[in-house]
Order: C-alpha cells, then sequence, then structure tokens
C-alpha cells in the first residue's frame, strides 16, 4: 500500500503527529509533577461565539473550559477525550484515513468496572455518533488542528471547472479539460497545490443543476471565471477550497442562491462561518465573499433600480414563502452581519412581499438570460451585496 | 456562444428533433383527415409494469393509453404533454440546456378563456412540478428517448476513477489522473466516448465517505477496478454510466451497501430499475450486477461460511434494525427478484437478527481489510449474490 501513498499526505501526517505530541505531553507533565491530569479547552459554546466586526467572522471567544480527569462531570468527557486522540493518533500513525463514522465505530466499546463493594456497572464510550462528533470538535479546538489536518475523510459534494490548474495526490489537473463533467473537490483541500490560474472571479452557485447549466454553455471560458458549485449546504472541503481561491490567488468570489432565507444563510456560511462550529471560520469562512444575487431588488426593483423579470414573469415564478421562511428571515435580521443597510432592504422586501424565487426562475427566462446578461451586467455594476 | 457548443451535443439535438418530428406528425396527419387528434402511449402505471424474468428487467408492459384533445378527462393532459413537447422542442433548436425545473417554469402559465355564454375562467397549465415532470416521462415514452437525449440536464452526484480514459465534450479524461479528487460524472453519460480502459472490474460504493477513503489508499490501482459512488440512491446519470461499462466494455459490476433493506433497494435499482419509473430500465438499469455486501452471513456466517466479525465486534457494531427497515424487509421479499434463495437466506437473517450494519464497521476495522482482504477475498471466491 505504502507505494500510493504520496509525500504531501506523509508530510501532513508527521505534522499532525507532532502537534498531538506536542499537545497532549502537558497530561505527561502533569502527572509526573503528581497533579491529576487536565485540559483546558476552548469553550465551544453559542454564549462564547463572538462575531469579529473588523475581521467580519464568527469566532470563539475568549472562555475556556477545564476539563480535568478526578472531576465526576468531567471526567467521562475526559476520557472520551483521550480515546479518541488515541484513535486518531494511531490512524496517523498507520496511513489510515478513517471517517468520522469510523471513528465513531473504533471507540464503540463497553466498559465493565466493578464498585470496590463489588457492584458490576456497565459503560458505553459513547452510545451515539454526536458523542463521538463531539470530542472530535474538542481535539481540533485543543490541538489547532482542522480534522482535515488530521487526514481524516468525509463525504463531498463540491465541484469545480475553470482555466485553472491544480496539483493534487501527484498529478496535474486541468480544471479547464473536464469536459461536460466536472472535478470532484477533494476531502483535504489545504494538500492542493495550485500551479496556475488564468480567471478573474470565483462563482458560486448553489444548485448543482445550474452549474451544469452553466458550465455546458461554456460559461466560465467566455467570462473567466472558476465556476463551483456547493450542492446545497456547504462542506468544510468547498468552503476551505474557496477560501483559499479568494486568500491566495485574491480572487473575487460570488455566490448565486435562491432568493430565500435558506439561500441567504447558505451565503453566510460561505462567508462568515455556521454559529455552531465557529472554530472553523478562521479557516473556513471566506469573508470578502459576496451575495450577487438572486436578490429580491432583482426580482421587484427597488428605487431607481429596474427589476429583471416583468410583471407576468414574477406572476408565473414568484414561490409564496411559508412561515418557516418567514420566521427564518426575522432570524438572520437579527445577526449582526446581516444589519447593513442592502441587507435590511432585501429583508423586509422579503418580509413584505412574502415571495421567493429560485434561480431557475432566472435559467427559464433563457439560460443565456442569466449567463450573459444577469451575471456578467450585475459583476460590473457593482450590484451585489457584501 | 455557439463555438463552445460541441459537435457531439450539436449531433445529440439533431437525432432528438428528428424523432420529435416524426412522433408529432401523427397529430398533423389526423388533423389533415378531419380526425380529433390524439396521442397513444405506453401506460405507465404500476400495474402495466413487468418483471421480465429472462431480462431480469423491470419494463412496461403492452397496455397503451389513448389521450385525445375531444376527450374531456384527456384533454387537459393532451394540451399540457404538447405545451411540454414545444418548450423541449423549442429548447433543442436553441442550444438550450433546460433542467425540469426550468421546464416546468416555462410552461406555468395562466389561461383565460370565456364560455360561449361569457362566464371568465382562469386555470393554469400546470401548478406543480410533479404534474410537468409526469409529462416529460410520458414523452420520453412516447418518443423513446430519454430526457438526458433531449439535452435536459439534472444535478448528478455520480464520481468515478480508475484506469480508464474517456471524451467528453471534445475533451480526454484520464480517470487515473484525478488526485485525490474525482470526476464528476456528465449529466448526459450517453455523450461520453470510451477511449482506452484497462480494469477487471467496476466497484461501486453506495457511500461517498467509503469512496473517498478506497480511492485515498490506491484501492483501484491495486485492485484494477473502476471505482465509482452513487452517493446514496443512484441519480440516473450513474446508472447509466455503470449500465454502458457492464454493456459495451464486458466488465463486471459489484455493489457495495450497507447491510441493510435501504442498501438492497439501492443495489436492485442498479440491477433491475426502479418501479416507479419502468420505462427507464431498458437503458438505465444493469441487469447483470452483483451484491458484492455488506451481506448478512458477511456478518454472521452460514452454514460453513466464517463471518468476518468477530463476536465483540458485532456487539460494538451492529445496529438495531428500526421498524421500518423490517416494514421494507417485508416489502422486498415479496418481488419477484428478491426470490432467489441467496437472497432469501439474507432477508431471513436480517428479520431474525433484526440487525444491520454499515460499511463503516468495516473500514473501522482497518481500511486495509475492506480494501485488500474483505473485497479481494469475495470477488475471487465468488461470494456475491446474483
Amino acid at each position: 500500500m505504502a507505494e500510493y501513498i504520496d509525500q504531501v499526505d506523509r508530510e501532513a501526517r508527521k505534522r499532525a503527529l507532532k502537534v498531538f505530541q506536542e499537545t497532549f505531553k502537558m497530561l505527561y507533565d502533569q502527572i509526573a509533577r503528581g497533579e491529576p491530569p487536565y485540559m483546558m479547552l476552548p469553550k465551544r459554546t453559542l454564549a462564547n461565539t463572538i462575531y469579529d466586526e473588523k475581521r467580519k467572522l464568527l469566532l470563539l471567544g475568549p472562555e475556556k473550559l477545564k476539563r480535568s480527569f478526578l472531576d465526576l462531570n468531567e471526567s467521562k468527557k475526559f476520557m472520551q477525550t483521550l480515546l479518541m486522540a488515541k484513535i486518531i493518533y494511531e490512524a496517523l500513525e498507520r496511513d489510515e484515513y478513517p471517517t468520522i463514522r469510523d471513528l465513531y465505530y473504533r471507540g464503540k466499546h463497553t466498559i465493565i468496572y466493578r464498585e470496590p463493594g463489588g457492584r458490576r456497572h456497565e459503560e458505553n464510550t459513547w452510545d451515539e455518533q454526536r458523542e463521538s462528533d463531539a470530542v472530535i470538535r474538542d481535539i481540533e479546538v485543543l490541538t489547532g488542528l482542522l480534522r482535515e489536518e488530521m487526514l481524516i475523510l468525509s463525504k463531498e459534494k463540491g465541484k469545480v471547472v475553470g482555466n485553472m490548474r491544480i496539483r493534487s495526490g501527484g498529478d496535474v489537473i486541468d480544471l479547464s479539460k473536464m469536459g461536460h463533467g466536472a472535478y470532484a473537490i477533494e476531502p483535504t483541500p489545504d494538500l492542493i497545490e495550485f500551479v496556475d490560474v488564468d480567471a478573474e472571479y470565483v462563482l458560486v452557485v448553489e444548485k448543482d443543476a445550474v452549474f451544469q447549466q452553466l458550465h455546458r454553455i461554456g460559461f466560465w471560458r467566455r467570462h473567466k471565471a472558476i465556476l463551483i458549485t456547493s450542492a446545497g449546504q456547504p462542506d468544510r472541503a468547498t468552503r476551505r477550497f474557496v477560501r483559499r481561491l479568494s486568500e491566495e490567488l485574491k480572487l473575487p468570489v460570488y455566490i448565486l442562491t435562491d432568493a430565500d432565507p435558506y439561500g441567504w444563510y447558505i451565503y453566510s456560511v460561505f462567508k462568515i462561518g455556521s454559529i455552531t462550529l465557529s472554530y472553523e471560520s478562521e479557516r473556513l469562512a471566506t469573508p470578502s465573499a459576496r451575495f450577487i444575487g438572486v436578490s429580491m431588488t432583482d426580482i421587484f426593483g427597488y428605487g431607481k433600480k429596474k427589476p429583471y423579470l416583468s410583471e407576468k414573469e414574477r406572476r408565473n415564478y414568484i414561490i409564496k414563502a411559508k412561515d418557516a421562511d418567514i420566521k427564518r428571515a426575522y432570524e438572520l435580521m437579527n445577526y449582526k452581519w446581516f444589519q447593513t443597510k442592502k441587507w435590511q432592504i432585501e429583508i423586509k422586501i422579503f418580509l413584505d412581499k412574502k415571495s421567493k424565487l429560485e434561480i431557475e426562475a432566472l435559467t427559464s427566462k433563457g439560460l443565456k438570460f442569466l449567463a450573459d446578461k444577469y451575471l456578467p451586467e450585475k459583476i460590473e455594476t457593482g450590484d451585489w451585496i457584501e
């Protein structure tokens, strides 16, 4: 097997193993000093999740948690954390590529013990993946390593095409030579090397089917774009890949979603990060990402801006918002990163009209309309939302 | 735009346009003869869905439906069918690549008409995509063209890697040079040309994450396999791609799923086709596909066969079947294509033990166990189910 594992992976393993050794050495030191072992972890709670207005990112705050072996409330979690760290460490050493589901199974077993008096107890290391996943996240914040850097793999939905060559696993891949198919982004996008690129911006499309359409008519070729789809809610690899395009290649990033609170949320996950996993934002979010549409002002117009849809098209294409959409919109309205003038206008029009619209409404006006009028015009005139 | 549309697509359009002209000419002829226009359609009903035991396929039976313009019960459907046919025909002529969602939007409008007496009526062409989708299926069975042959695109989940080169959209793509990523299969797999291949079999993995793992350790290279994932329930393009590998390249196809009725169903969709869309089976199903596992006899053993899992592993990995799983198993038990000796044993063990297992239970024993023991051994000893 060894001959097929490339150098890039080998070096990533070495880096991760070293960080693990350094991180968990404190436990040896504590025990050597005769102290009860404990770990200090950044708190992954909503209360300790802070929106950094300057950097435009959701980040973990300064609060820490002491997870001590001899604290009855924390001792199970302490042992779970060490068990998981051991499993990940061994997988790194043995050239394995576990998934989070694997790690759950690998650690799952029953511990049988007796009280001093003799009463027998059974306790499972964990019962549900929710528990083992939480421990993996703790290890991420404790070590500062993303799970991808521990060579933990996962399913991936993101795809990309464009005038760009990348190096991955020893191969140089030309993303402009994918035919009618596309390049499926790997689970460890930090190990990708950008060889060369000839593009002016990145367009991320929420919907895979619309990605297929834009790809098929050569949109990215004509408009010098790197075309990406997240196929719905973006996974970590797609977010990290987009972030790297923005950060390292200085390409502007535009996000195209349906005109509804769910689409806005997808945009905000790309841009700001997700609330529950704020510790990842620092690496996965793209604070400069722009919402290109479909916006409420595209549908209804606003002030001097003319709508892209006629009265008749609106009648046929608009979908009535559901109660859940409206509830979601009120929630988003309160998030700091939606409290800009343009976003407040968007949300207000939505709540006023109680209407949403899919990207497909634009392609049904003609794919050329979307590809060669709507998108280029909006980019050219700066008609996006930060 | 035209320069980017390749010759293969242009020829596909020509073929489809010709079939449309020939199919719908009958309506002109009927009108010219002074007859009320009608179409004869194969019935897409459960009662007219037949399991062909010889060909091992679910197929549409001989029953036909007369859809007549002047029949009050059928006239709306008649008009919907013609409206959709017109929209698809125009899209073909205009080098468009619609999706089924587009087609729904394109046709959606309100018809206003007055009774001879003067009373005003409003009627929508269709209200839900369910209606327009049904009409697209009718046009598929009427013309004998799959919607992919009408250049209708859709979202795609299937991925592939292996020692194989294909031609798509003017590019030659080497599926062995995808790095850690993969090739995302295009929505129109009939337009792919197989350039050359050096593989002994096809392995289709239900789960994308397990595909990532097997890919990452070079499974397909060591075992001369074409490695594919359907990422859950397979879409049409993945099914068609697998069928073409089986039919044109004569490669054996093995399907690896979780050990549960949902996994068995995924297998049967690949092999036999789906009950609701039986008209597609003739093109999309792979009747020779083999279920490689995970089988109940792999978990528990059977007769002389030893299980792959120890008692302790079973205790940690097995998941209790849910009521829905058990109900599903009873349903599958009655399908003709599950009425073979081996399948009945599988289902009986499942119902007896009320236990299911995920593929990840095997990778958590070590990815090498799955890649270099379990799979090669089962293939070598013929331990699969037809």
